[in-house]
């Protein structure tokens, strides 16, 4: 009944089922889908509601025996919001509803305590006013303290029955002023527009910003709970409290929380007194304490899982007031989930499913150490997790140099491109001021497992002049500054870091899940490095190795360049070739062949070392390598080649020198493309210019020979072809990829086994997936591409931009680029997957977008029955947790 | 059978069962599957085939009672391909095979003739030496020209028996010295490399090329026929010709063709002595040629369409070597429609079936007159057809300055852009030197109606400089230049234009076609004037009507750069939106304010005339307008504000102005894009700045007030959402617009009835139809863009680049942006269509990407139910033929 009754609603129904009636205040609940009809009606209730209402409220006060006004003995009730999920702090509460100049006479001799009643009655009015009516805080506080300073008093506890009776009329006076109107007297009325007031918050902004940030839909609305008051501040025998069943950052197995003695709940949550920890409270209130401790216990074997609750004692008596699940940090969730399956509360598919994998990467990076006090400067956007320090460096060139081993650098820029990526590498973090979570930045971050922080756009980063300027402070290269990849908080303070290990409890749950998921975790690696720390974190193989990330750095930039202009030269000469040329002609083509294929060698041999070190790192285990997927324009630059140009007629370069310069800067002119992501890439590149497929192709059958002469296990070798969309260009280019093999294998004279597969990450491919299959021994779908191609949306273009202004608006949940988009995307990549076992049953299917690390996407295509997800290093211990949780069990 | 048999062989049969035994020469036909077998085996013939040939060579034998090679009266066979379509003049044949040193002696005997034996075995030797060894024809060619010096004679008809003899014998000299063997003698020998060579001859360049062209498939093979040789060249009572069974120019219901007397038919094709016409032929052969047209009256009948035959008259005896239906010219093809219906021939849906609608713009464009002569400068691809001439100009600013009415300028660029548009209407033609049939240029183009020829290479122009060089010769502005768009000549001769007119037939025609077809045509038009031409061409409404087009125009441009401009300030100032600002960000918010709403109402006065225009031309009917769909960047070029900013530099701007130019700069390149096409386009920018589409909405309702107060028929108005991805943002921008039209229409008190749809342009929108459909009235599916995002392909980037070099290598039978890609682009429509109409069985459904006009496209549109095509104007009458011609009929 969750969806209807809200979270606290079916929690409050639930509880007095568990706990017995006595234990939890009557009430009733008007559902979540009054709300959304109210909404919809722009706040006009529907026919019916209010009778409704009225029929409830009778009921409650024929229940508790008491009248809703009645000046002899009041029936005093919350108002609370309560929506499918908590979202705490976010709605709005009215407490002690009921009171008016009558009742609150009932109530002081009923209570046998004036300055109780009076001082509800002052809640009453400062929650009605500020909820109801949006009357600022402050109003009612300055009264407070006007009244305190009056009689020469410092707390709120020294004003006594009069002073509060005199600050009530005051509080009263205050609503006049703001709405024109009288404080309603009618109980009835207040309720109308309590109930009004929980509905409405629902839009107001805290909440839609935190149901932006949890992905919560706008259109779920909030039911609204009305309660029996009871009071926690009626004297010494009375008092308020939170409670969770276990320590709430270590996961411990003894309860803890926070209790104050003679006040309402809302005092211990708004922090404004000192609260008392559970020990405390058996001091105070034994008996209140070891009931507490007892439905506590009865509450977790209930709901099996850490719970969070909220009590009062009333004159020695125990309610409970709400009880959910616990939030709990990633170490408390792993020493929760190992302790139940201990204790026999929870078998161990149930214990995985208390865990949220999205938050374990925490457990994985370096953090602010938690008792760490800050300024901080700046935010942006959390994009990797892990806390970083360092000088800052502006360019990946600084980064390199300074970098590294020697000295700990962040690389701060206000948007990051393929060729800083080696400044990544020395860098101990990242911050940019553009981009959002799928940004280059963020990507290659996570991939290498390097914290960032972007989209911090409060800072203006002059890279020429070497300052990033925040607010009017200026920092140059040089100074120091620290980042929370995990929050998005940026200061310059020298906060101390502290690095988890993985701890025995994280290994056995990590353990459990490899026992229970079907779907096996690969990761995605470009480097040696990156592989084997995925492989300690568990990755049963590389899923996606991109070999144009070999391509950049700085000892390979000239020599990629170099290449990329002699294939289009060597193109363009065979496009054109002449049955008979002249002896010039054949001169010419003699010449671009050899700087073709000399540019060719040497990229080979890097290559063959790049796979080497890879297959030694996977040895044994599948490595699906990538031919080459460049966008062209990334190692070609224009602007690149009219920098040298210029350079080289400012120094007064030979004429035949400033010939090659311009010939080389008119062929990228001509090479660039309006939309690359739409352009030359992928197997295209195979078609235009095949040698440079076979030149990798090459260099991983002779690494696979380097490995296995070496005594290593060889990896399982997959060659994946990229941007396929046609069977016809798969047919053509696996031919030509067979055919180099043959040539590498005989030459060396070392054959191993190796499979041919393709990438789907066009729509049309995945169409017509049943005859691709027919051609590849397996598919990888690219999520990332698919998404871009299959939504029309560019991610670098449009991710900050706009996918914000969606989600705002309400016309998207979340990003397509965070979480499989499953009716769109992820129906292409279920066609994809009906397609290729159509026609192909022993395909093995996997993906490698960004999605793979993500436990919701992963959810989805465990459903749809792939093999595998790969993800990058650090989240592969979350994919395997993820994958285990998407195995459905009772 | 024709699959099987190819063309020729399923034709003889046919002609045998039609004509009679007798009037065709006996023989037996090898399949195109042994020719695809044979050509995957590299040559190698299959177990079996070499028997099956023998066993039927056998039978002919037996038929024909004479034996192959037989010295006393030899079989003689010719070997012909057969393809499945007619491919004239590609693939190889072998005539007199069966001839040796023995059997010739024989023939001569037969025929009483023995120069006629000796000029077949003549024939023989040299075209088994250059079919089946391809040597080279001048080899022969020199021996006979020094064979007649010899004997100083001109003719090789006067060459006698000995001689041919003598010929011979050096034309087996020439076989020895170029293969190193003697020419086989034994006829069974000769068969089989002769059925090789046809194989083989599938493979040639000029075969492979035709296919490309006139997209046949390569896997589909040739079949081989085996015929008794009839002879035509047996003296004065012999001969070979072709005819027509009507005019093959103009379609007259006359017999036409060409005879040669004593001659064989490749002496009529090879155009080495002049033919003699049919009349001619009945001086000459009175009795054949009455046998001829009473065969040509039957088999028209038979085959019901006009015919295109070979015949020889062997010693007064006519044989039917072949028929097939003629190839004809738009207007023959129309006329032979005409008639055949008048005679009783064929009914309106069988006629039309005759026509290749693609064919029929020839009929409505100015084209090169039939009997001009010129000298071709250079080609191209020929883009949008109809012939022009004019100066040259190398800008759109001076195409307007000196075309339009004052002069005829040919446009001339590199390539074309959104910002040259102005220029294609004051040019006749446009020519460029890079691009494809898709590209902007022949987009663009063919949507006005203006002959374009694009991609001509040749070409080297040179803008800046004023020159365009081809092969040497250099071009300035201002000299004359022609240009054919039909067939992508250029030449700088002033050749004569003429231009036709709608003839009485093809209006015939297009009325049958209106009363058959189930799909509605409409138009693509941006104006008035291509509205009224579309609507004089038949088209039944507007299907997509830019709006963006009429943002381009030298006096809108300035305009429309400041309203993007103030449209992101304005943007960018609500979304920082302080709760309470100070006094210089409130002033600052009020002129940001101003400068958009400035800005827009006076574009909002220019779009109410544009659309008042169209509605005029269109009045009655539908119009979808299309909102705003614009790649920003088009609109605001980077290099555009860096030119200003250093201009305005250079005259000595003062210090407010260069800020305020830097300021459009930063702006310029902050919403500069990587992939426009993915970027902030269409339904994105209203949810960015909703003013904009308001504004449109506006326009588009004052319009059609102003229409109906005029007394004009007010158009149905059709307001479309381009780019739609999600329901939710149809959802959301509906709600925008029908609060803008409800406004506009009570402000000025006039309301009409209008509809609200979208373009169904990305794969999932297509994915998720029904969910789209429940928002909308109807769905136009954007085929271009579709068929980019789906393939994942740049139509600007890719289409002169690699499609081609796709198709070459036969990875693509056609350009996906020519024909709907079926299994991908058109299941993603189809999907669309059922989703659609799932949930909203009532909603309209069309296409308007370029895909509209294309007549492939058209049948498949129509077997999936679209209920209209909307296509550029001068494709409407083609659209409305396509669509007759795809309503199945018996």
């Amino acid at each position: 009944m969750r969806d209807l009754l809200g979270g606290k609603g079916a929690n409050i129904a639930e509880m007095s089922r568990v706990l017995g009636a006595e234990r939890v205040p009557a009430g009733f609940t008007i559902t979540t889908e009054a709300c959304v009809t109210v909404m919809e009606a722009d706040g006009e209730w529907p026919a019916g509601l209010e009778a409704e209402v009225e029929k409830a409220i009778t009921a409650l006060e024929g229940s508790t025996a008491r009248g809703l006004g009645d000046p002899a003995d009041p029936l005093l009730v919350s108002v609370r919001s309560g929506a499918r999920v908590s979202m705490p702090g976010m709605l709005d509460t009215v407490l002690n509803l009921g009171l008016n100049d009558g009742s609150v006479a009932g109530l002081a001799e009923r209570a046998g305590n004036e300055r109780f009643a009076w001082d509800s009655y002052r809640r009453f009015t400062q929650m009605f006013g500020n909820v109801v009516h949006g009357i600022a805080g402050e109003r009612y506080e300055e009264a407070i303290a006007a009244a305190k300073a009056e009689r020469g008093v410092k707390l709120d506890t020294e004003l006594d029955a009069a002073a509060l009776r005199e600050l009530t009329e005051r509080f009263k006076a205050i609503y006049s002023e703001e709405t024109g109107e009288e404080l309603p007297g009618d109980p009835r009325r207040q309720l109308r527009d309590a109930i009004a007031a929980v509905f409405s918050s629902w839009g107001n902004d805290r909440a839609v910003e935190y149901r932006r940030l949890n992905r919560i839909p706008d259109r779920w609305g909030t039911a609204v709970n009305v309660q029996q008051m009871v009071f926690g501040n009626k004297g010494e025998g009375s008092g308020s409290g939170v409670a969770f069943t276990r320590d709430e950052i270590t996961g411990a197995s003894k309860p803890s929380g926070d209790y104050l003695h003679d006040a309402q709940g809302e005092d211990v949550v708004s922090g404004v007194r000192n609260t008392l920890d559970l020990d405390e409270m058996a001091r105070l209130a034994p008996q209140a304490h070891a009931q507490l401790l007892e439905i506590l216990g009865e509450l977790e074997r209930h709901y099996r899982d850490m719970q969070d609750v909220e009590f009062t004692v009333e004159e020695g008596r125990l309610y409970l007031l709400q009880t959910r699940a616990a939030k709990r940090p990633a170490q408390a969730a792993v020493r929760f989930a190992v302790d139940a399956v201990e204790e026999g509360l929870l078998d161990r598919p149930g214990a995985l499913a208390t865990i949220e994998a999205d938050k374990l990467d925490a457990l994985l990076h370096p953090t602010f150490a938690a008792d760490a006090s800050y300024e901080v400067l700046a935010r942006g956007v959390a994009a990797s997790p892990g806390a970083a320090k360092g000088s800052i460096v502006f360019t990946a060139a600084e980064a390199v140099e300074r970098g590294g081993e020697s000295e700990d650098v962040i690389l701060v820029r206000p948007f990051t491109e393929a060729e800083d990526v080696a400044g990544f590498a020395a860098a101990r973090g990242i911050l940019t001021s553009e981009g959002g979570k799928a940004s280059h930045a963020a990507l290659v971050a996570r991939g290498m497992g390097r914290p960032c922080v972007v989209g911090a756009s409060d800072l203006d980063i002059d890279v020429a002049k070497g300052e990033v300027s925040v607010d009017g402070k200026v920092l140059s290269a040089g100074e120091l500054i620290t980042i929370d990849g995990s929050t998005g908080a940026i200061t310059v303070e020298d906060v101390p870091l502290v690095t988890p290990e993985i701890s025995d409890a994280f290994q056995i749950v990590l353990a459990w899940a490899d026992e229970i998921r079907r779907l096996k975790v690969r990761t995605n690696a470009d480097n040696p490095e990156d592989a084997a720390r995925a492989r300690s974190f568990g990755a049963e193989g590389i899923g996606l190795c991109r070999t144009e990330h070999m391509f950049f750095g700085a000892d390979r930039d000239g020599l990629v360049k170099e290449m990329f202009l002699a294939a289009e030269e060597w193109r363009r000469l065979h496009a054109s070739a002449d049955e008979d040329p002249g002896d010039a002609a054949r001169a010419r083509a003699t010449t671009v062949e050899e700087r073709f294929r000399t540019a060719l060698a040497s990229l080979e041999e890097m290559q063959r070392d790049d796979f080497a070190g890879i297959f030694r790192a996977m040895s044994g285990l599948p490595v699906t390598i990538r031919l080459l997927d460049p966008p062209l324009h990334e190692f070609l630059p224009v602007e690149h080649f009219e920098a040298e140009l210029k350079a080289l007629g400012g120094r007064g370069g030979r004429p035949e020198e400033l010939d090659a310069a311009r010939h080389d800067l008119t062929l990228a002119r001509e090479l660039r493309e309006a939309n690359p992501m739409l352009g030359t890439r992928g197997v295209r590149l195979a078609v235009l210019y095949p040698p440079i497929y076979e030149m990798q192709v090459r260099a991983i059958i002779e690494a696979a020979a380097i490995v296995a002469r070496d005594g290593g296990e060889p990896p399982i070798v997959e060659i994946m072809l990229p941007l396929i969309a046609y069977e016809t260009e798969l047919d053509e280019v696996r031919e030509l990829v067979e055919g180099a093999v043959a040539e590498a294998q005989s030459e060396i004279g070392h054959d191993g086994p190796y499979s041919i597969g393709t990438m789907l990450e066009l729509p049309r491919a995945c169409l017509v997936a049943d005859r691709i299959a027919e051609h590849a021994d397996f598919f990888s779908f690219g999520t990332n591409d698919l998404t871009q191609t299959a939504i029309g949306l560019s991610r670098d273009d449009v991710e900050g931009k706009f996918i914000g202004a969606y989600i705002e608006r309400g016309i998207l949940d979340r990003s397509p680029f965070e979480t499989i988009d499953e009716p769109g995307v992820g129906e292409l990549v279920k066609l994809g997957v009906e397609g290729g076992r159509s026609t192909n049953p022993e395909i093995k299917l996997g993906v490698c977008g960004e999605h793979g690390g993500d436990p919701a996407s992963i959810e989805f295509f465990d459903r749809i029955g792939l093999d595998y997800v790969s993800c990058s290093p650090y989240r592969v211990p979350i994919a395997r947790v993820a994958a285990a949780q998407a195995v459905p069990h009772d």
